[in-house]
């Protein structure tokens, strides 16, 4: 008999999940219903293949989505991760399993006990990060303590990146996901995690000047600061009393300093709008967060009051903030008028292709001696629609849809992939699909 | 016939007031009820005298509060801020006057027809910062229009400080309002000012290193930080277009550097619990907002990052942060631990004298030529108790009360003291008070 798999939300991380699932429909005689508010987009996404049933689909309609759960036989969500618990509802409800490439929020934990009595599998943080970054340090982690270890130290940094062949301007960097949380990235909260048995803190406005330089095998060097809360994953991966536990996120080395000139100005605040924007050049506006001194150039003020290098001081005027052009913008808050410039300029052009780097150092204790490794993997995008990003995120959530549709993935209730029974399946698929990890047994 | 005052709240600030209104009732055949949760407090700012009632009063009980305020002729709310609206709307329905030292609340403009239709008067910002400022400002600038100037610039400074005479500690400060407060100071957004026509934003993290210095009379050197918003004086003294508008806030010279510290280290962040603050000394509890350097002490950390100078170092020492002495809590933001070292360093001593400074400086064109005046006033306290921050809060409020009660302040509807008829007779008796402002033309 037919199987019904419901994917809700056809956007720029669904591409390779959708794919996936469809090369799969055949075999598994499965109808695969893509939903998605922008029909259009829903469409281009299945390509006509005769298993695809694209649809316009509002998820925030509480009788039709529960109507489309009701027919489905497997969901999959890829809805902003604030909305992941009206679909966890009506799965519970209609049990049917549901796989999402988010952050386990409360609310589904609240659910915990109704997805048990429903015995329904409610598997989340099941993409890139979270998701592969899971999988594949918790298999090192699972290996090291089989073989006697005990873990000192887990560091562990994902960046999404642009591809060397396609890195063409002096940031080094182009937008691969959604460039907001790229400007926002750090805010909220200070980064906290534990070095050497103590605990740091680091403000947002320091983040960027407290990066690690972390070398990726041949790849090259890169730098990494520290995520909001890597305390967290004391609990996640049972690594409670572990000396040092770091995760961060990756850029090419030098992104952080220049970074940093915007963060140390109040230029990513989204907290307040920016008077008198229409009349604003890019000079007007860079300089609204610098002191007055009419007989001082922007330039000048950024060397001598803030120490900006000259290899800055280009990466800032390559952006065009030196300008006398207009901003063209009528209101914005800071970091939506810095946005609005990144945009223009960090664009992935039509063949650009972008890369995802993970990396992860594992330090134990095994025999009386100290002992490291490390592991990576870096994953190149097809092109500026067939992502690093999409494949990455999507291919975890599509190959455990798969292995449970075929019954070979039997855990039930509310999952995270830190379980072999999870996790060894699901890397073994991605490394047949290129995305495999690198060891290095450092010490 | 006796009117009856309803004083709401017996706290610190409200220790002037009542005095002030208990000296003047005899005269006006006033009863002064002063409520407050705690009945202790409020017997003792009432001292016995005749002609007050003290009483114990949870203002924020419907019932009991609207009874209070039928059966008064006339109410002053010294409640915080975010509560005046319960008071002011019970003051509608029993056609009650009002006066609150507290900013205008958007609720309170809500209700500004029915405040209306009710014929009364509710007066906010009838303290010291907002109050005296708006006051001793708008008279200055009134006269400048009246002589056909047209104002170029204003800036405007308070502080609540310590008295040279008490000052006997290296930051040159001590609580004599919330500390809390003092703590958060400017967080909650960037700070937002316009300088000769621009206008001009510094993020929380700069606030302490763009400080001004600023010379008041024969009081010595200060410094200010920019407060949040000046921007919204441009419609609150009608200053629409002025080139320069900046409000600040006070502190003795060197003060800023110092704080400057924990603003850069993070310690003043409000909105994460610290770990294992019942197991960290002083020292543990900064080191742990500074880089991991088993090799470095935590002086030479903070000498070599962030160039603390010696200076810096020694009030920081003073407050004994690099005591290996216990911090002595179980639980605490990064705010809330360095609250609890302050208040064992900074609280007033007996027979502590605390000091409040106001300094404007008024720019303007006359004739064609370019003039520059500058007011200030510098009040001392009695005591601990008795404070300068209590009598210049307090007595705006309780002269405004004792001037509509006598029929000379016969304004209604939603107020602010910034037109003659409220500024005028409030500042002639505050001067007779002793409170004043020293006026030069420096231009």
């Amino acid at each position: 008999m037919s199987q019904h798999i419901l994917v809700i939300g056809a956007g720029r991380s669904s591409t390779s999940l959708i794919s996936y699932l469809l090369e799969h429909a055949p075999a598994g005689d499965w109808t695969v219903h893509v939903g998605d508010m922008d029909e259009a987009l829903a469409r281009e996404k299945c390509g006509n293949h005769p298993n695809a049933v694209p649809f316009a689909f509002n998820a925030l309609e509480d009788d039709t989505r529960a109507r489309h759960i009701e027919q489905a036989d497997f969901v999959i969500s890829m809805l902003p991760a604030r909305f992941h618990h009206l679909v966890v509802r009506d799965c519970i409800r209609f049990r049917t399993h549901v796989i999402t490439p988010s952050y386990v929020s409360q609310d589904l934990k609240d659910m915990e006990a109704d997805i048990n009595a429903a015995g329904i599998t409610v598997l989340n943080e099941m993409g890139l990060d979270p998701g592969i970054d899971h999988m594949s340090a918790m298999q090192i982690i699972d290996e090291i303590r089989e073989a006697g270890g005990t873990m000192t130290r887990f560091e562990s940094f994902t960046g999404g990146l642009v591809a060397p062949e396609s890195d063409n301007n002096p940031w080094g960097y182009k937008f691969t996901w959604n460039p907001r949380n790229v400007v926002l990235a750090g805010q909220g909260g200070a980064a906290r995690f534990i070095q050497e048995g103590q605990y740091k803190y680091i403000p947002y406005h320091e983040l960027f000047q407290r990066v690690k330089p972390i070398e990726v095998g041949e790849h090259g060097l890169f730098e990494g600061y520290a995520n909001r809360d890597s305390l967290g994953y004391q609990e996640v991966y049972g690594l409670q009393g572990i000396p040092t536990l770091y995760r961060g996120t990756l850029r090419k080395a030098g992104f952080s300093e220049a970074w940093n000139v915007f963060v140390r100005l109040g230029m990513t605040d989204d907290t307040y709008q920016v008077s008198g924007i229409q009349n604003m050049t890019w000079r007007d506006f860079i300089n609204a967060f610098l002191v007055f001194a009419e007989e001082k150039t922007v330039e000048d003020k950024l060397r001598m009051r803030y120490g900006v290098s000259e290899e800055v001081l280009s990466k800032l005027a390559w952006l065009g903030l030196f300008d006398e052009t207009p901003i063209g913008l009528n209101q914005g808050t800071p970091a939506q008028v810095l946005q609005h410039l990144l945009e223009q300029k960090w664009s992935l052009a039509p063949g650009d292709k972008d890369m995802i780097v993970m990396w992860h150092r594992f330090g134990y204790e095994l025999d009386g001696a100290s002992r490291e490794r490390h592991s990576y993997m870096v994953c190149i995008g097809d092109d500026e629609h067939h992502t690093a990003m999409a494949k990455t995120v999507g291919l975890p959530v599509a190959i455990a849809c798969r292995k449970m549709l075929e019954g070979s993935l039997t855990e039930r209730g509310l999952l995270l992939p830190v379980v072999p029974s999870v996790y060894a399946p699901v890397l073994e698929e991605l490394a047949a699909l290129g995305i495999t990890f690198t060891e290095n047994q450092v010490l």
